[in-house]
């Protein structure tokens, strides 16, 4: 067996918390090891947000063609040659992941490729044979796609958001279960792209969580695009015949599809991950267990990033790996304020949003005033032929600062920051109102908006 | 003759600045009158900003479709009708114009179609023989394309960009002359389009104070997609004959194409409508002087807008109504700070900009530090297959105050939002760092450089 090596900081798992925190602190100088038993990246990059918003963006385009006429633009209709779609996500992942390592190794990160445990006391073991030892550790491994009772995994009737991406042929007919984000941005891509597909959600509605206002607007054009919609009923089972099966829903009704994808969750990757020196604490739902600065219940142990149960977002992750590191500098750290970070849905029309909705900022004791600039009136969106879509500001009654925003329509996911920022740094209208946004842009929607809550306006009433 | 009606204010020219003033005004409860001779909404909206802009977007979903392939997507080449596209053009704008129109209207707010003349004492004569007086006078009668000696607009061989936003045919062939914002939003969407273009431009370089990284970036796509770039020289006059004109340039060459599109700037509005009563200065140049609250040699006359020597920017008329507005209510009402405005040139790549370039901040005393991200690390630049581009913030050395944000590439119009808070903010990049833009958008590009300042980093070194 050979030596072991010693690191300030050794991460286990090579995602969006465990790289951010490695180039975190390895930018802070410190010494920093990190195991992954895949590519570096994590599910965010290899099998996650980059390659389905790559596919999202494939539907744009198709989009983009079969909109071009009203434009002046003329040519035959569209024809998808999905193996050529899914090469080129694989080529956008791969730049991408070559990029990270690359960056990785020039940080000094010394990255090992295989299973890691750990063993208590700082000391790591990778499935390689190596041994490798942090003065602190943090455990960064991630999540995987839940599964169903009834729902093998098979990757040929079955799949989850894993096997969706790397299909080289879209099914004709898809169920799609669970009406959460991934599976409405899976729907809005294969509807796009020429799947006729029913999402199947047991709540009463699709995007539990985000503001009903959006969701809206989301389902609206949904079903103008043919996309069944199936709240409020679970799934019992399906029965596969030949090219398609059968799926059996809990109120007696059946539907038969070429696939199914299941996009219930995402379960943490909590076992296996701990040997028996490990005095690290896992929750019943198999959560790593952390204080609010993200230390398990072993000293100098670390857990972040969909280990633990904060919201399962990429920049979440990097924010808390950031936290992480700061605090094992000693330095001040606040915990991620998690009522305002940022959510992005790519669906089309993508909806994005930080900080309370009205309901939730009345629950935390705040009187809201709530104004909402639909985008109709919006240069920039008749410009581009995407009107469906408002944001929608929520502010205190009395000081105007602005307690959430919340946006759907075109290219929502970027209009958010300015938002973003104004939530966070507790701005009142008047401070963000002062500053007129640039004409004509779909960021003019949102200065406006904040605007007219200062009791007068410009082209919002 | 009728009788004279009264207003709190009257505003002459429903462009950006004057509409915008109208409606702030009408939204803080005073009676406003307004004098227009054409339909609301002024350069910007009738002949400049929103045509202009709508053409781009129409290159962009031309590009799209010949960038399709790439995704797995084909269809025949992308044939372009620019009689439909001027005709969608019109659309957006008739529908933007009913909207202001409406919008004033439902405000309260008098509209009078005719030229307007301020006679003095607040007392306006309408050329449809109606009298109107108000307690303020605002005057914003904007500006008109300039011209050049040797160069008549006649609307076959030489255009401006009034003419060419009417066009129902691009030219194969076009020579640009003047290579600022206009002549290079033309130059990139007549290429686009298939039009053959040279630009031409007497000073060294294209767009004369913007950062040159960004302006490199610009001239690089350009030369890729065939735009031919003369800088340095002037043009002496043309020879028209038959279908096409002859362009002789200052150093000898000449140049034969079918139109020629001056764009060498705007020169204000400002003969005929003052009246022998008024006692309004006005420049040589051709502006109405104002005091830094706006207000003309005339007390209680006050004058915006590109009627004024500040940048000829819609949301700077908008600035400057508003400003104009609380001053007349006897509010506090700082001037806008010109340095601090966001420049938006929606040229293919986009490019926008607000505060100090490193040269500009080391001019006004800052020992300034600059960081850069380029766009080829950026996930969703990948995704979208654009990753000609970066973003570069140029902050204080020591405090790392914001102090300029400069982005060239796709969707920079949009992006610059958060940065162009940030450096009217005064924002530091440690306050910005601590909100970790999300996960995989462009505006992750601004949120990493700007983290990059604190001295530590995720992505960006």
């Amino acid at each position: 067996m050979s030596e072991e090596q010693a690191f300030d900081i050794v991460v286990l798992g090579a995602g969006p918390a465990g790289y951010g925190a490695a180039l975190y602190g390895a930018s802070a100088g410190l010494k920093i090891g990190i195991v992954e038993r895949d590519r570096v990246g994590g599910t965010c990059l290899q099998r996650g947000c980059v390659p389905a918003k790559e596919y999202l963006e494939t539907a744009a385009v198709y989009r983009g063609i079969r909109g071009a006429a009203e434009f002046g633009i003329t040519s035959s209709d569209p024809v998808v040659d999905f193996a050529v779609s899914q090469q080129r996500k694989q080529s956008v992942v791969d730049k991408l992941t070559g990029g990270l390592a690359g960056l990785m190794k020039s940080r000094g990160i010394v990255t090992y490729q295989g299973n890691g445990t750990y063993l208590g006391a700082g000391r790591i073991s990778v499935s390689t044979g190596e041994s490798i030892v942090g003065d602190k550790v943090i455990v960064a491994a991630g999540s995987r796609p839940r599964s169903i009772p009834g729902f093998d995994i098979d990757g040929k009737y079955v799949l989850t958001s894993d096997e969706v991406l790397s299909l080289t042929e879209l099914p004709k007919t898809v169920a799609i279960v669970g009406g959460g984000v991934i599976g409405c941005e899976f729907a809005s891509l294969m509807a796009d792209l020429g799947s006729s597909v029913t999402i199947i959600e047991a709540l009463p509605r699709l995007l539990p969580g985000v503001d009903q206002d959006l969701v809206d607007v989301m389902v609206r054009s949904f079903k103008k695009r043919g996309i069944a919609i199936k709240t409020g009923v679970g799934v019992t089972g399906h029965t596969p015949d030949g090219a398609v099966t059968t799926l059996t829903l809990a109120d007696g009704s059946s539907l038969t599809v070429n696939q199914i994808v299941v996009a219930i969750g995402r379960q943490p990757n909590s076992e296996g991950i701990f040997g028996d020196g490990a005095s690290v604490t896992v929750s019943d739902r198999g959560f790593v267990e952390v204080d609010q600065h993200y230390q398990t219940s072993e000293p100098g142990v670390y857990a972040i990033g969909d280990l633990i149960d904060t919201a399962q977002l990429a920049h979440v992750g990097f924010a808390e790996g950031v936290a992480v590191v700061k605090t094992i500098l000693g330095e001040a750290s606040p915990p991620v304020d998690y009522s305002r970070v940022p959510w992005c849905i790519y669906t089309h029309p993508e909806i994005a949003f930080a900080g309370f909705t009205e309901q939730q900022a009345r629950e935390h004791g705040f009187d809201p005033i709530v104004k909402k600039d639909p985008l109709g009136g919006n240069s920039r969106a008749r410009i581009i032929g995407e009107v469906d879509g408002f944001v929608k500001v929520v502010a205190d009654r009395v000081t105007h600062q602005v307690l959430g925003v919340h946006i759907v329509g075109p290219w929502a996911t970027e209009l958010l920051s300015p938002g973003y920022l104004a939530v966070n740094w507790e701005a009142s209208a008047e401070e963000l109102a002062q500053f007129i946004q640039p004409h004509p842009t779909l960021s003019e929607a949102f200065g406006e908006t904040v605007f007219s809550l200062t009791g007068r306006s410009l082209h919002v009433g």
